[in-house]
């Protein structure tokens, strides 16, 4: 099964894809696209959802799994995420018609066991599982993989959503 | 020129469409893009772009103008109706061509010259403006009306974005 995992954003959305099989998970790609501050933001959505069509047609995911939201910080920069997020959303339940969502909590918990794990231990297992020599950079592509993994490890009939 | 004005909503998308000819603004249609709380967010996504599509499909407008988020009352309804957001300025940048938004100051000053006024002074100006015998209902109808007549007694390279 390949998973498409997404970490939305505006200027820029991690994507990391992974295959699992009989045999465990592997890591097939990972990465970022990114949208330049000097363009307006329905240009930047276009190309955000440009991007998650090529990944979709690419990898042909069995499954694309994107991060709630959760803000505790700045609201003006959570607006911006989250139109993203709703074209990021709408554009891979097009696309790919298997979609999950999963939040924070449940993706600390699947990966370390810990819904309160930090970054530096969540990346940790990030590395561990993908049998990878370094921790995939930058923080949003590894963010990415994460949520990508927890789908791999949890029950795919909880957060359905299209 | 005809102009689509939309108030962003998951639930309840509003629209108002009217004509600015050299005799003055008429109205031409307005209504609500309605989405049930049942469905799992990405379906309603896909209803909105569907109805937005739809819609400049019909009146074939010259610009379509929608209102820029400003909150300060419920951050999880905030992040609802940004992602709704992102999926109309993506479809109407895409459909259109001709995007133009405006903050809720600038449409309160557009049509009472005081961009502290409050919802009944918008309303009564847009039933005035546009010489209707009713307010139009639902609120959210009358709001995307007020968008669109701010657009139509604004300079239109003010927020130009696609």
């Amino acid at each position: 099964m390949i998973i498409l995992g997404i970490d939305p954003g505006l200027a820029t959305v991690g994507y990391g894809i992974i295959e699992k099989t009989s045999k465990g998970i592997k890591m097939v790609d990972y990465g970022t696209i990114t949208t330049p501050p000097t363009e307006d933001t329905p240009v930047r959505l276009a190309q955000i959802a440009d991007g998650v069509t090529k990944l979709i047609a690419q990898y042909k995911p069995d499954a694309v799994v994107v991060e709630e939201l959760f803000f505790n910080t700045n609201i003006t920069t959570g607006i911006k995420v989250a139109e993203a997020r709703g074209v990021i959303l709408y554009r891979a339940a097009l696309e790919c018609g298997s979609l999950f969502e999963y939040t924070p909590l449940q993706v600390k918990s699947a990966l370390t066991g810990n819904g309160r794990a930090d970054k530096k231990q969540i990346q940790f297992m990030v590395r561990a599982t993908l049998g990878l020599t370094e921790i995939p950079k930058p923080d949003d592509a590894a963010d990415a993989l994460a949520i990508a993994i927890c789908h791999a490890n949890t029950s795919e009939y909880g957060q359905r959503r299209a």
